[in-house]
């Protein structure tokens, strides 16, 4: 296939198809961390960039809060696999105009986010260019003993949860969210985590990449979905409706995740993860994406973030 | 400290003052790669950025050699500890306006080094934006077991050695060098290596950095340094003598190691690494970093590449 059509996915798609499985690889390109064999434990890889303008507004956001999430957006993804984040290593493109107040408070910010899940920062690169402020960072972890939970694992039946109410997250969530490590990590001790991921993309897009991997469908319940106050907000701004936020905007940092019908009733009632509330948002099915309203299921696109690119600047 | 010194290198200091050490890291920041604890063998991470007009020129290398070089950079920096690399992660932001060309050529450059060294591609980040080419890479790779040479280790009285010709990479080479990964294995099988750095900002720079990191000095003999073909050209053209290229250039990604003089000495008369010829180029005094021609010490700045940057744009 070639990525002619466009876009970020079929271009992804097109690198998967031609990277060959590699022997040190439990799980390559294509869940929230790469699992890597090692002699003790797996070892979690996840990788993130952050650009000025396309994932912050560095005059908005301010560095320090811009670097808080270079971190937290890698600790989410390992998050995403039950993982415990255990080091980072950090590279910057600094633009030349910033002076060291932007690189210092973007370290502190950094910093503030990895002390908090206690990952040292222990390597990193740092250039000074023309262009706008640009960080990628690298988190490495180990899976617990009970193992990395990958997005491959959904069964029919499954129930689909969430750790929090979704949409609007471009208020202000996107900068400030905390990811949800030790949620994780307490569910999967818990209950058998059959598939997860978190959610950058919006419910509907990344519910599919789970369906996609898991290779099954899946059915949200309109009435079930938790709506974050920004969505409402959100949606008394720009009139689309709030439900529409939670299902496409992306960026919420929740997980989402299946377990077996019993497991999910019974985490439901219990809500065993303090300062989390837990809800269920539908159902895993045999194919297809769907919206089940008052009874009636309808199809629901993948909708979510998507860039683009064109192949000419005209298009741009 | 403060960083309004301006320059990486003041920001890198501050940095590294303010970074606690981690439990995790056998060595942390200021290394070729960091070293983690690992119940095995330890784990070797490094991270490298590459922007568009800083490292390389986009419309005058093509994306597939930046690919190929993004890689190398990591894999030289992993080659410096005579490590093993194993697996590497890639984000990229890719330009608007290349089209899928340019994102399948960077891959495919990518691929082309990562293949060279049996190193799989486990993971990514693409990004689409507004801003010029940038791609990052992390290399893990693994101790040998004789362990990670590093930057602190040269002794008084060492010699200094490195792998190859130096100085004029920017016809070319610097896009199209291969790592030493091989070489340095062999010879830290040959040999007690005491220090090692690949050469990325120049020669007196980088011996600087190994310098204060084993806390010594270290003289170089002008008539000992090899002087690459590429120094003599870049010489014709800019009338700046060889020596100097040889000396301040940056980006040759040859290794300069440190040895007891019997090791050099031995190395050196049996030349044991097939392709790669060894040369001395000094020894480590006590103090001081100079350059001595006919018999004369005159002090050598550690002269190389630094990025600066400015609190306004007025100054860039």
């Amino acid at each position: 296939m070639s990525t002619d059509r466009g876009g970020e996915s079929a271009y992804i798609e097109w690198l998967r198809q031609r990277t060959p499985p590699a022997a040190i690889a439990i799980v390559g390109p294509g869940d929230d961390a790469a699992v890597l064999k090692r002699p003790d434990r797996p070892l979690l890889v996840t990788t993130d960039m952050l650009l000025d303008g396309t994932c912050f507004r560095l005059d908005e956001a301010g560095a320090f809060r811009v670097g808080r999430k270079a971190i937290n957006v890698n600790v989410s993804d390992i998050a995403a696999m039950a993982g415990v984040p255990t080091a980072a290593v950090i590279s910057v493109g600094l633009p030349r105009t910033g002076g060291p107040q932007l690189a210092e408070q973007l370290y502190l910010g950094m910093r503030d986010a990895a002390d908090a899940f206690q990952v040292p920062l222990v390597g990193g690169d740092t250039n000074t260019w023309d262009g706008p402020l640009t960080i990628s960072v690298t988190v490495l972890g180990e899976a617990t003993t009970r193992g990395p939970v990958l997005r491959s694992g959904a069964h029919v039946g499954d129930w689909i949860m969430v750790t929090g109410p979704l949409g609007g997250s471009i208020l202000g969530h996107h900068l400030d969210f905390t990811p949800r490590v030790r949620e994780a990590i307490r569910i999967h001790e818990l209950a058998d985590l059959h598939a997860m991921i978190d959610l950058s993309d919006g419910l509907a897009k990344d519910l599919h990449h789970v369906c996609e991997e898991s290779r099954c469908g899946a059915v949200l319940l309109s009435d079930s979905i938790p709506i974050s106050d920004a969505a409402r907000e959100l949606s008394v701004r720009d009139g689309r409706p709030p439900l529409d936020h939670a299902l496409s905007d992306g960026e919420d940092f929740e997980l989402v995740f299946t377990v077996s019908a019993a497991d999910g009733d019974r985490l439901l009632r219990a809500q065993p993860v303090s300062g989390v509330t837990l809800y269920q948002v539908g159902e895993i099915v045999a194919d297809g994406l769907w919206l089940e309203r008052a009874g009636q299921r309808e199809r629901l696109e993948s909708r979510g973030y998507e860039h683009r690119w064109s192949s000419s600047p005209t298009n741009r």
